[in-house]
């Protein structure tokens, strides 16, 4: 009860964000959490990345170069992902996470009125400026969340509104547009100031069985009213580095880096991107989103039939869970805690959810069986 | 030549900063730098550092976590931060370095017309609003820079200036103003809207024998106008790192964290402040601290003694150093690069600077003998 009340308080005290790991286990070290559900990465991608860190750094005693001396500026990061991506450095604004590029966008571009779904990822109207008028598009339960890309249009034409964000697949619900469907939307909306595509998650969805990487990054170069924000927490694993990028217009690029944004990466991030950059790393790093596609739809399919609990249809690395048995979400997520150390997302303070709502996250194989089984211990 | 034609083009590229160590090398392998003397840091504060982060993080194998998972947000870093300094958390914006604090604050809270003395940093006036007008106080090579308070409050006084920025001590010449002054700015200029004190090199300025750490961070309580920037990267040689923070009014940190600055401090930033935050690393760092005050006396000493250049008065841990041979800043700057593997900081780009200089950071004991024997060898 005790430490109900403790993750009560933290939980207050995170606004719309749940309290990271590290929080919790720091505020209540009695906790003994196994399986961090709440967080959405790839952890085949972690083991990945520091397998080259280890060899890179730690054994080569290479490390303290990295924390010591000042990182690159920019410019070099850009080199970087333009290698990696095959687009111009000019479209590249490199951030300290995702997050600083949607902040970066909100404060400096979106003005006037923006088109946001609910329920999403609360950052965005959070960080919208004060004087920007932000319209609310809500995602209907009774259509498993599904986006009506229609009606969706319709009702930014028919409100006069001048930007929309996309979240693709959406946060908290995992919903997904396909290409064709994206294709069709961005050419209606051309005449938006700026059409914002998170695409934080599009590495776990797939188009067919050939799970080929899909992106929208391409736009940018004839559409300029695109803007794409990619995360590199969440494919890659490797939240705790900071390191995201923002893919738009080259005035868009120049108004940012002309006063501001010149030392935003740090020297772990600027290493990340160029092992990022490296055709044997990507090479690699192909062959675990696969693997953990495959997984996160195992795991996924399992949730679909438990009966206590409504999985909805998803195509990112997570699933929006309904609780069909009259528990609160806060009294489930609290005993998958206590009970068996599995952490998910209680999404009680996530605008635009209807009912009692979790969030849980595919671990790895391992982790998802025993995330299964503790949610089906629940009666 | 070829080198020297390659050097001339990154540092093109740089803008008004000098490319870094890691671009040079990176761009022109050949180079054989032995010391980067253009880097303002602490080098046995790193030491110290890196060895909490290896007993703590590496050989525990706990650096995973760090850099896999989110870092807490930043409410968890401003209690560190309170802990280390006693200041109260409302008071303490934490900054992705300092650098992401002097954005903010010139982006947000500098507006109508700001003062900034020259020669200084560059980004406190490239950062400025477009429609912030600068003026610019000018320091005198013939008073050795020293900066005349009474003049430069008469200055801000006489054309009716909103804010101001002091660094202290300033960068690029070292020059210092002590408490007593500082106390009676702070006085005189209650009526500005903003008087930032950049502190980024306040931990290598003493008052007395006695060393004792200096710091007008207090000042905030009963100024709330005064914002002070700190940058960790200087002090306690973690510039890879990113992490800084600034001290300000209540209303401003909340002004700047109601929309936006969520997780802008990295997994190893959250480490560095948890270490910062500790007795026994305080203890030990004051101890490192006073090491390099002393080693950095004797080697600005020496510097003062070479007849073919005029070193000017700095309590900060460099010197700005004019060449009096007739040789340009660039040739001199490229022999002692070349020839001896030193990099110094080539000043010819800096504004408010009229003659030939460079600026030479003080490294470790062993460090400072060879820089002082390559300048010497220059003809």
């Amino acid at each position: 009860m005790e430490i109900k009340e403790k993750i009560r308080q933290l939980k207050n005290d995170s606004g719309s964000h749940s309290p990271s790991i590290s929080t919790l286990l720091h505020e209540i070290p009695e906790l003994d959490v196994a399986i961090d559900a709440c967080f959405l990465s790839n952890p085949y991608a972690t083991d990945l990345f520091m397998q080259y860190l280890n060899e890179d750094l730690i054994e080569t005693n290479k490390l303290r170069d990295v924390l010591e001396f000042y990182p690159p500026q920019v410019a070099d990061v850009r080199k970087h992902i333009s290698q990696a991506t095959g687009l111009s450095p000019e479209n590249i604004f490199v951030g300290n996470g995702a997050v600083e590029v949607i902040q970066a966008i909100m404060h400096r571009f979106v003005k006037d009125s923006v088109c946001i779904i609910l329920p999403t990822f609360s950052s965005y109207y959070e960080f919208a400026s004060p004087d920007t008028q932000v319209f609310h598009y809500h995602l209907d339960k009774n259509d498993d969340f599904e986006l009506d890309v229609e009606k969706f249009i319709k009702f930014i034409v028919d409100n006069k509104i001048k930007n929309a964000v996309l979240i693709n697949p959406n946060n908290p619900n995992g919903g997904y547009m396909s290409v064709e469907e994206l294709n069709s939307l961005i050419g209606e909306l051309s005449h938006l100031d700026n059409l914002i595509i998170d695409e934080s998650f599009i590495h776990f969805a797939y188009e067919n069985i050939e799970l080929f990487q899909i992106s929208s990054e391409d736009h940018v170069k004839s559409n300029s009213n695109v803007c794409i924000v990619k995360s590199m927490s969440k494919d890659f694993g490797v939240a705790g580095i900071r390191c995201g990028y923002g893919v738009m217009g080259t005035d868009k690029v120049n108004t940012l880096l002309s006063n501001g944004f010149l030392w935003n990466v740090s020297g772990l991030a600027n290493y990340f991107f160029k092992v990022y950059a490296s055709a044997d790393f990507q090479a690699a790093y192909d062959v675990v989103r696969k693997k953990y596609i495959m997984n996160t739809l195992m795991f996924l399919t399992e949730l679909g039939q438990l009966k206590t609990v409504k999985t909805y249809p998803s195509k990112a690395n997570f699933a929006l869970v309904e609780i069909l048995d009259g528990k609160s979400s806060f009294d489930f997520t609290m005993q998958l805690l206590i009970d068996h150390g599995v952490y998910v997302r209680d999404c009680d303070d996530k605008v635009g959810l209807d009912g009692e709502f979790i969030r849980v996250a595919s671990r790895t194989f391992e982790e998802n069986l025993k995330i299964i089984a503790a949610i089906k211990s629940i009666e």
